[in-house]
């Protein structure tokens, strides 16, 4: 089958993984529409004080279940949906979540409990349309008194406006502590790229009540000082009592906000052509039936999560499952700065819709133009299905480097053969853009049996209004625009099964003994050694920041091993800058307490499915799943079924040239995969694709060439046949 | 000048730091040889006790000479050649070191020294082609009695051998203290990949007389036994006095040690067509003038040193210099093992030719089909220049991922733009296959002011003999081969010149604060703020392994800020796993010093010019360059011409899937510079590559795509001209 339409349809096996379809969210939707217990009325539009769905998405199967049917012919799991819904218009107003199934004619639905059968307090949920569109009205009205303060500092203005509008961005936490619901909001001018274009004005508006009309702005912040009210503001104002500010007249479109191309670069190389692209030859070299790929040994199924983004499941490599699940967790950054907005964001992407904010990829540019292109389909925050054209590629990257090569010399001029594999990598991508960020999220899959996790950073900064004191913060990277520092964190689930779900867990790292020299009396030799722990308690496998991570991280399966007698192992490997962003404990920080570890290793409880939820990031300080309570119990965590749980991220201290955007070089943490003696030799043996070249005679002016690929590089490239000399001869 | 041929003439500039061309090689040769006070014999061929040419290449014109032919007008500095000879054939053998010049006609030659004056001691001197067939012999005379031990336990013997023939590796240090020249040697099979068929048998030959007939066996190894002599090995052999090991018989060609594909991707994908390819256009958007290339906004001049490998001078953007010299100093893998060879292995590379041994790279392979290749010459260990065809390569890389991208929801089906800026970089690229390893040199740049060198580790792991002690120490990869565990570690000197040659050093952390929260009475807020250190001197800015690296590394001119009022700055940013390869101070850690520190910050100097040498491998005891030396006298780096000293690394501890040879995906290190306020915004905006697309309508029916390059993408991809959508609406 190579070289036909990678997409044809799905095998039954992924599917249990695959997202709810179209279809099927609907027919979610209409089933709970349609029962009068809850009361549910349409997300858009009404008040907050009403019962509605707030999210749909597929609950996936119990991994017994899956395993049972995918292992063991047992049967195929039931189908189900997850159901987000927000009961706003009761006495008690609180957020539950559901199991609706079976799908897709769903016939009944039971709550889904968090460990401690704890309620979702109302006050945590998520900010929708509809509370977004109250906050607007809210700022309408407390920027009514202000239109003369705005209008002169800034030429723009936020009620009745139409042309020269403001527009904002709240952050989050809401609050300081739990229960609360109050979001400091940033005013901006509307124009292109408005996250760099603070007006220096900032409102506290306390929105907890379901009733908007309860609303009330607590505090303004304009210029460095602090009002009880926008009137206060106002008054002070206009009897000139404060230090205005006057923010220069914007140049529409042309702005240093923007993308559109200014000044030249001085070599005078051409960048109005176009470069280099990758290529990818009609007869693809993976295969996509549904939800599963298949790559050069790989297979694999997934999904993209409303909730949180792209899920891996049933990794495997030639058939032998690897990991049962990977998946991304939750994404988080935390600032420092001097206005109010800047040094209470925390911001919790999963409470933002982190994956359901997949917009439609670019061809060409956010993945190649011959790259395959998936449409997915969201039910957050909406009153249907929604389709996110082109939210996911797949596409067989051309690395650059080889997989693998050796020239063989024999030291005089000639050699006994070079031998090299191409350098090629199946990408599985996605985007989450969340307001002004854009994260790109990769699974790369190698034909060597490693698999990388990575994720770029790239979109607007988070900026603030420009005060000296910001300084200590952050760059300004313009006249009124604080760049704030902060730390990216992402956290991923890492379901590793290998070889079985009967794992146990080990680190390695050098040590140096020093031992008498065998060969001449008396000398000393120092060497290195390997230090080998067993980590047999899930305390003994948690890793802080803060502290060196031995270098060597190993999963195995106690019970097997690879041909040479060693366990079969895989090794996870981060590449990743990531620090605390808090001190342990502190407020905030309780809600990531998976942010304290680089790697932590836990035994795999089904309801232990997330590290993070939807409602962490309003209500951080009693979060609703604590990760550090996966750890607690100490579990021991020999022959097991384990996870790893791997935070990456990287310290932004944001600079002139992170306008108009984040660049992505240098700016992407993740993670490897990596066999450790799982294989016999390196599986990639198995690849048609080497090239070896061995001279027939010393003068090597006859040669073989030995290669399993035809002869001629194909379309993609023109220079005809592989040629090779490989001689040196002195001249 | 677009699309063009990007091989045109030299520009007279870049070229004071091109390496010599044949002509000039030979020029030089052609005057030493005639000299005759040195009294110089050809290199090969003839005794040890001769006096040669070993090595010819440019010496490299003193900075201010450069720098004031480049930025002032002055004259072009003389082209200068440095010469390396092995004065063999005198009472007290040395190695002198002479810069021979005017080129290309020379008439004069005067010693270059070493800081303290030091000779170079003989001993300490890279083993030739010439010493290295005398050790052939002195094999074929050792390895005589053993003939029937070797051809039982074997199949293949050495003396005498046509056909089944055993080969040798040496390791290095030779010895255990200055001045010793005695070296462990492993036997293999010579098969294809004969660094992976060691027979269990080891040699200790002194070799440090001029006269061959003075070396001697000291000790010899056979399968975990210590023998004083070949003689007495065979006699107890021949008296069943010692465990013997039968090897297998080996199939020829379909070898473990091989490309040879073999089994098949459980998957069924097909890889025997051909995959993802690098794809430049006709036009290409980088130029190449001799030793200069530019490249959007860069400009830069190489070399390739046949002593230590690619060095970068004159590194521009936008015509301001970055860094005056970006250079590979050394390369080292230090082991750890059982047998005597494992354990005495300390490789340093630059004592092995590792500037010279840049073969052959293959079309499509090592490099993509449409790449630059450039041959070099190097006079290394020969009688006259020689040619290394395709040595080098250029091309552009289509990184897989934008540079920047953002999509501007409105959150409501709709957006208020999409924009992207394609990802691309060039590479400048060679190998240098040190015996059995191979590693990849890149030096990357992207149009965003970003440069990332970059070292990919593959080819052959350096194996021994397993014996189940070896356990300790690494895998065992094959019947009776272990993978000795070692660490690489890379030195790169990073001459910055930011905004100049006068600059200071910052490092930069988060830390956190405790303050009271200004909106909030009685609350406290905890947030980061910004550390800044100043590093006054070079031990405030030397970062020895084993401490946390501070995570900003700024390098500044204190007296140059951008349009923001910060200083111009540029980071250093590692991405690395290095360690320590031995405690400080022990015998040959004495050698390589510089691999003490993540980074040092050095007050430059001209005879602190290399923090290596090509006698360190063979005298790392009492090493001519002391890199620790550089830091002692602990000068002042404010506004000073600093340099920056990387060290980059990580431990390798083979395993199965090392087989046939190291994989590059997961073992790569090196670092990024990047600009950090040096400019007033991202310098990329200079590029016509990004795209724009904004809806004219709610409905996004209407586009306007904004673009400064062509509609279609070109040759490279088929689906014609760009494309979007950008809408998610509820279906
Ligand atoms: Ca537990
Ligand atoms: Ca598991
Ligand atoms: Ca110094
Ligand atoms: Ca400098
Ligand atoms: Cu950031
Ligand atoms: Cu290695």
């Amino acid at each position: 089958v190579a070289g036909t339409d990678p997409t044809v349809p799905p095998p039954s096996k992924a599917s249990i993984f695959a997202d709810l379809s179209a279809e099927e969210l609907r027919a979610v939707r209409t089933f709970l529409m349609g029962r009068p217990e809850l009361g549910l009325s349409p997300s858009h539009g009404g008040p907050l004080a009403k019962n509605s769905i707030f999210l749909v998405e597929l609950l996936a199967p119990k991994k017994r279940l899956a395993l049972r049917y995918l292992d063991e012919g047992g049967p195929a799991p039931r189908r189900q949906a997850r159901a987000v819904i927000f009961f706003g218009g009761q006495a008690e107003p609180n957020v539950t979540e559901y199991a609706v199934g079976p799908l897709p004619r769903p016939s009944s639905y039971r709550p889904l409990r968090f460990k401690g059968r704890r309620a979702i307090p109302f006050a945590a949920r998520p900010v929708t349309l509809l509370e977004n569109e109250l906050l607007h009205r809210k700022l309408v009205e407390a920027t009514e008194p202000l239109y003369r303060l705005l209008r002169e500092s800034t030429g723009f203005w936020y009620h009745n406006c139409t042309e020269r509008c403001l527009t904002f961005s709240d952050v989050a936490p809401r609050g300081l502590a739990p229960g609360e619901r109050r979001s400091w909001i940033i005013l901006q001018r509307f124009v292109e790229g408005y996250f760099l274009h603070p007006v220096g004005l900032e409102v506290l508006i306390d929105h907890r009540d379901t009733d908007p009309r309860r609303w009330a702005v607590q505090q303004v912040w304009y210029n460095g000082q602090y009002f009880s009210s926008p009137q206060e503001l106002a008054e002070r104002y206009e009897r000139g009592q404060l230090a205005k500010v006057r923010l220069a007249e914007h140049a529409p479109r042309e702005l240093f906000s923007t993308y559109v191309p200014r000044g030249r670069f001085a070599t005078g190389t051409p960048t109005d052509v176009h470069g280099a692209k990758v290529c990818e030859p009609p007869g693809k070299r993976y295969q996509l039936r549904g939800n599963q790929v298949e790559y050069g040994g790989w297979s694999l199924a997934f999904r993209l999560r409303s909730s949180s983004g792209l899920q891996l499941f049933d990794v495997r490599f030639n058939g032998e499952r690897l990991a049962y699940e990977l998946s991304v967790q939750e994404a988080v950054a935390f600032y420092g700065g001097h206005t109010p907005a800047a040094m209470q964001t925390k911001y919790i992407d999963a409470g933002w819709g982190m994956g359901s904010v997949t917009y439609e990829l670019a061809r060409g540019i956010d993945c190649p133009d011959g790259a395959t292109y998936l449409d997915v389909h969201h039910l957050y925050d909406a009153d249907g299905p929604v389709r996110f054209s082109r939210a996911l590629c797949i596409f067989e990257l051309p690395t650059g480097v080889p997989l693998r090569r050796h020239f063989d010399s024999n030291f005089h001029g000639g050699y006994q053969f070079y031998a090299g594999l191409e350098g090629q990598a199946l990408v599985l991508r996605t985007t989450s853009t969340v307001y002004n960020y854009d994260y790109i999220w990769d699974f790369l899959l190698y034909p060597n049996g490693v698999l990388e996790a990575k994720v770029h950073a790239t979109g607007f900064i988070h900026a603030t209004f420009y005060t000296p004191q910001g300084r200590r913060y952050g760059s300004r990277v313009h006249t009124h625009v604080l760049g704030n520092m902060h730390t990216h964190l992402v956290h991923y689930k890492v379901d590793l099964d290998i070889a079985g779900t009967g794992n146990s867990f080990e680190t390695m790292e050098l040590r140096f003994e020093n031992i008498s020299n065998p060969w001449s009396q008396g000398e000393r030799v120092v060497q290195p050694w390997l230090h080998r722990q067993p980590r047999r308690s899930e305390r003994q496998a948690a890793f802080p920041f803060g502290k060196a991570l031995p270098r060597y991280l190993l999963f195995y399966n106690p019970r097997q091993r690879n041909r040479w007698g060693h366990p079969r192992s895989y090794r996870i490997q981060p590449s990743s800058h990531a620090g605390r962003v808090l001190p342990r404990g502190w407020k905030e920080e309780k809600g990531i307490a998976w942010g304290r570890y680089h790697l932590a290793v836990t035994r795999r409880h089904e309801n232990e499915a997330t590290s993070s939820s939807l409602y962490t990031q309003n209500d951080p300080w009693e979060p609703l799943v604590n990760f550090e309570g996966f750890i607690r119990n100490n579990e021991s965590i020999e022959d097991q079924d384990l996870v790893a749980w791997v935070t990456v991220g990287f310290l932004h201290v944001p600079h002139a040239e992170d306008v108009p955007n984040t660049a992505t070089p240098g700016n992407a943490v993740g993670f490897f995969l990596r066999p450790f003696n799982f294989f016999d030799e390196d599986p990639s043996v198995a690849s048609r694709s080497p090239i070896i070249v061995r001279p027939l005679d010393p003068a090597a002016s006859q040669l073989e060439i030995q290669r399993w690929t035809p002869d001629s590089p194909g379309p993609c490239v023109s220079p005809g046949p592989f040629t090779y000399n490989g001689t040196y001869w002195q001249e």
